[in-house]
């Protein structure tokens, strides 16, 4: 039985997280933002924090704030989020750069303990950047990059592996949530079969940081990163986070090595010596407005609690599955992503006929959702801000448009 | 004759850029900043523009700011500094990542444009992010790396290069001004004895740009890059700006080669195809409120000019030479910057005993310093925000401490 407009009101009374929605700056337009997980709306907080930093920690205490409190946002507020979010002690974490300049520093990283293997592995749909990034990173090593290949809506599986890892590989580079399936991957069980292969596992978290559970230190992974504008709500380009786990730390090396990755930053030694700690993974100086901004929505989903917002998230993919079968099945729409909750992310992709146009068509009805080349139609949901009601009356103007 | 407290009045009552120091977020505290070189003072518009980007161009259009406005600025503030501050023709110049990020980025397209020579030139003591990652890119390449000895108040002269520079020389790493004693580099000429050598010739211009004509078109260099947050008053960590001369940018390649250098960045190709332009630069996702900031700190310096910016820096820097001979120098002091303005950038250093001590003391007493590692006080003069009466009661401070 469908759900109607009435259930998705008595959803939302129940909602645990309704709370939060008012807790960001929303204007009246539009009818529905259902592209949260490429950016999500920035919490009121964060625009009075910001505002704060630059009256008075830039305006007023100047270059003193550096000692007084920035120089320690990188490794402090990536603490916040590895526990708020990543499942992972502190000291493993930092706030810096963009996940592309992140992920080539860990692919460095990560082939550098594995000198004596001569491949690395990818996803053959993995997102841009990342593939790029493993080409570049493999072409400079002298390594063959293998490509994983995967079915497109279930995503990677531990079978898919099979007879692509190997004794030759150094390290391999997967997605946590698909970008454009929302497909879940099991974490732990692909680290162990990673790592069963004697290869180091690096995550890729943007679409599955703040609102999926990651137990990074209990999978034993090595590396992540990930970027903070989707669910944690940092803002447009916001600095991106990256881990290392702590028994790596002493031995890896990255080659993007700026004066913040030094012993002693302040120091300006002639000789350049690595930080004993996560602070290695620095290049250059920290992204302080945009930390700030991180740091407040690391705090929202801290206080939400993760585990809350991925039910939210599951009742929120569920309803528009149940809707996308209901309403526009009939027309040839097709659900993209997995349809067990338990493997699917914060956002559902429908494959139809000129997904570009009615993408077009939605936004200029007040529906912002993501269109993905060439035929998806990709729905973020993010728990934090997406009410059932929003999500409902989005499917219906979908509907309508179909339609007519 | 010393400059009294009477004249320096009548200076800033005769100084052509007074206007714009009331452009500026103020307080009362402290006496003097004098560390404008290592951190600008924030510019009262771009809180008001950093909000409206938060409030409407996040808050309101959401996901759609980066088609009607975000996904083009790192190439239009680019361009924009590069008329203003770098004497750079448009599509040259992109505002993206770190200095640290960038420099590591321009590196290795240098000496991928000498691919049969095996040596890199870096000043031995250049500032330590660019040692470093001379060093990196070095090992990673399998260069040598050969160091530039010169007079450490002087700076590098092209005297310093005979014997250094050869046929193996692939690149040379050089700063425009010095960022201990101020000593002001001749671009053109350095640029010239580089190409003489068959080398390319990278420029470092964090001291320079805002404060100093630089003609980087005009001279032939190749590339360059330096950070924003000193000069061009955009803030702590503020993305910085990267140059590529459009002779090479056919040709060259750099490794962080995420999505946002691509080709068609949203096509999300399957093969990677580096852009046809400046973009091929850049890594990941553009820092917007960053990128804001420097928009609006560079269309203070247009609007002032870096010609009447240059003037200024030449009478503070003058005038601080002046009252260091005056007052200081019977106490020990010297001045560790070149005497002839002509060679000398926007900040002044002081060598003497106990310079730490003395620069906690000055903290103390409302003026604002810079200490640099082990006997050096350096004063930065920004001539949109420091006022002759500023630094002449900076100096009159210093001296009351000195002779207590």
């Amino acid at each position: 039985m469908t759900i109607s407009y009435a259930d998705a009101v008595a959803l939302d009374a129940a909602d645990e997280l309704r709370r939060f929605r008012e807790q960001f700056h929303t204007h009246d337009d539009p009818v529905a933002y259902l592209d949260g997980n490429s950016l999500g709306r920035p919490p009121r907080q964060t625009l009075r924090r910001v505002a704060e930093v630059l009256d008075h920690e830039w305006g007023e205490r100047l270059i003193r704030s550096w000692e007084e409190r920035w120089v320690e946002l990188p490794g402090q507020v990536g603490d916040r989020l590895a526990d708020a979010c990543l499942g992972a002690a502190p000291g493993q974490t930092v706030i810096a750069d963009s996940t592309s300049v992140n992920l080539y520093k860990v692919l460095h990283a990560a082939c550098g303990l594995r000198p004596d293997r001569d491949e690395i592995v990818i996803d053959e749909a993995d997102f841009p950047t990342d593939r790029y990034l493993v080409e570049s990173v493999a072409e400079q090593r002298g390594l063959a990059v293998r490509r994983v290949e995967a079915d497109p809506v279930a995503g990677v599986t531990a079978a898919d592996l099979d007879g692509v890892l190997g004794p030759r590989t150094a390290a391999v580079l997967l997605s946590h949530v698909d970008y454009r399936s929302g497909a879940l991957v099991d974490l732990a069980v692909m680290t162990g079969r990673i790592h069963e292969a004697g290869a180091v596992a690096v995550w890729d978290l943007c679409h599955s940081a703040g609102v999926v559970p990651i137990g990074l230190d209990a999978a034993g992974a090595d590396f992540a990163v990930g970027c903070t504008y989707k669910y944690l709500n940092a803002g447009p380009g916001a600095p991106a986070f990256l881990y290392v786990a702590r028994r790596h730390l002493d031995r890896v090396r990255q080659p993007v090595a700026g004066w913040w990755s030094a012993a002693d930053m302040f120091a300006m030694a002639p000789e350049y010596e690595p930080a004993p700690s996560i602070r290695r993974m620095l290049s250059g100086t920290a992204n302080v407005v945009g930390i700030t901004a991180v740091d407040e929505g690391v705090r929202m989903v801290a206080e939400a609690g993760v585990e809350e917002i991925r039910a939210k998230a599951v009742g929120l993919t569920d309803l528009c599955v149940d809707l996308t079968d209901a309403w526009l099945a009939p027309a040839g729409f097709q659900v993209a992503s997995p349809r067990d909750a338990a493997r699917r992310g914060g956002h559902v992709s429908i494959r139809c006929g000129r997904a570009r146009e009615l993408s077009a068509a939605m936004v200029r009805a007040g529906v912002i959702p993501d269109f993905r080349n060439p035929d998806l139609i990709r729905l973020g949901l993010s728990p934090l801000t997406t009410s059932y009601v929003e999500l409902w009356s989005a499917m219906d103007v979908v509907r309508r448009l179909v339609h007519r």
